[in-house]
């Protein structure tokens, strides 16, 4: 199984449509999305742009929609939650698509939407993603981080540094393809103690903590290994626990 | 002292000059700088286009200049020397420029040659860098690293979290600045007791060892400290130990 890690969307290879793909949005996203079906959501779907989100959000019944997006640490105008994977409880979102406003973490899917198998993942669902990337067994993996606006970024690297490490431990064929995923491997391993204090020290752990107490999300955010779903997308944009 | 990193050229932000900026090609150019410098060169000359180069080399007298360059592990043709640290000795390079094919050194060189003071750096000459930058005490550096063909490399990011440390561990006023940074630090962290090791799993050392054996290439750009040379920008694209 080979291995290569995407830091950002741009990254991403033209013109090759990978097998198997691994997004990645630590920070929150892509925890959100694990704690949402974790909880009983029937889907979630991402939207860059919050007017398209409202457009499609339209075509589904009150009931069974949630619409979740915040600019600024403040919730949207129109909105019923935040960001926030504390947020997305049983009781919130039970049954319903999961509507979620994210400008990163869908620029990434968005580039590799095409992949035979399309997963999401943070830090409390990567040993169940890897349990799956082992079962499905792939040639090629690629794990796309989402960053921000563009940019690198420390806890999404550091969560693909976790994926690698945990499959190099239990595969003898895995692979690591490039430099991007071996300084990610490192990144763990300098962290893998203190996953809490990497996620507090990269910039936009320092930007959250600049716009509120956000504790609660930092302790959940950083979790590893305690939920067992796999998001996966079955239609463009919309992941489904599978 | 504020303390950033860009991976390549590219990551470089726009509008703004940097007081201060170190670029970074492990392999090579940056390490065959600093020998050059070393042995005596009176100042090397980047290029990144090799037309460029020989009309620029034209204006000087035979003896007076050398011309180093190489693709695919082979000196180009009309080239007195290939791209390796070991082959710019005393004999070669003394009281002579050096006219230095090399295109992605010579991108990140390009994206800085604004900078108040521009230095270039490579492992060998990490601490004499360090110790300049203490001497001139700079509010901002920007470190800069080469990459290849646009893309990420391990070894100029182990380079630049190998200067960071340094400065951190020396200086109290240091800041990191971006997760960049950050990465490269505990990229350092990892592998500071086994450079060579580093240069060799990166995707550009395994290009090199692809096209021929260069065990003493790899020794050379892993040494560190042992060069007190401190190669300066002192017109655009030429740099002098300074």
């Amino acid at each position: 199984m080979k291995l290569s890690y995407f830091y950002v969307a741009a990254d991403v290879p033209d013109g090759i449509i990978p097998e198997s793909s691994v997004v990645i949005d630590v920070l929150r996203a892509t925890t959100t999305i694990a704690w949402a079906l974790e909880n009983g959501a029937d889907s979630v779907q991402v939207f860059a742009d919050v007017d398209e989100l409202k457009n499609q959000a339209k075509t589904f019944d009150s009931k069974e929609k949630i619409l979740v997006g915040e600019r600024g640490g403040k919730k949207l105008d129109g909105f019923d939650l935040g960001n926030s994977p504390l947020g997305v409880s049983s009781e919130s979102v039970k049954g319903k698509r999961v509507f979620m406003s994210t400008t990163n973490g869908t620029r990434s899917l968005h580039r590799v939407r095409e992949s035979k198998s399309l997963y999401t993942m943070a830090l409390p669902n990567r040993k169940a993603i890897a349990e799956r990337l082992k079962s499905d067994n792939p040639k090629e993996v690629w794990i796309v981080g989402s960053g921000w606006e563009g940019s690198y970024s420390l806890e999404d690297s550091l969560a693909a540094g976790a994926l690698a490490s945990l499959l190099m431990d239990q595969l003898e064929s895995v692979q690591i393809v490039n430099d991007e995923l071996m300084a990610s491997i490192a990144l763990w391993k300098n962290w893998e103690n203190d996953v809490e204090g990497c996620l507090r020290i990269a910039s936009h752990g320092q930007r959250l903590a600049g716009i509120g107490n956000h504790d609660d999300d930092f302790a959940c955010c950083a979790s590893l290994d305690n939920l067992s779903v796999i998001p996966k997308q079955i239609e463009m944009g919309v992941l489904r626990s599978n």
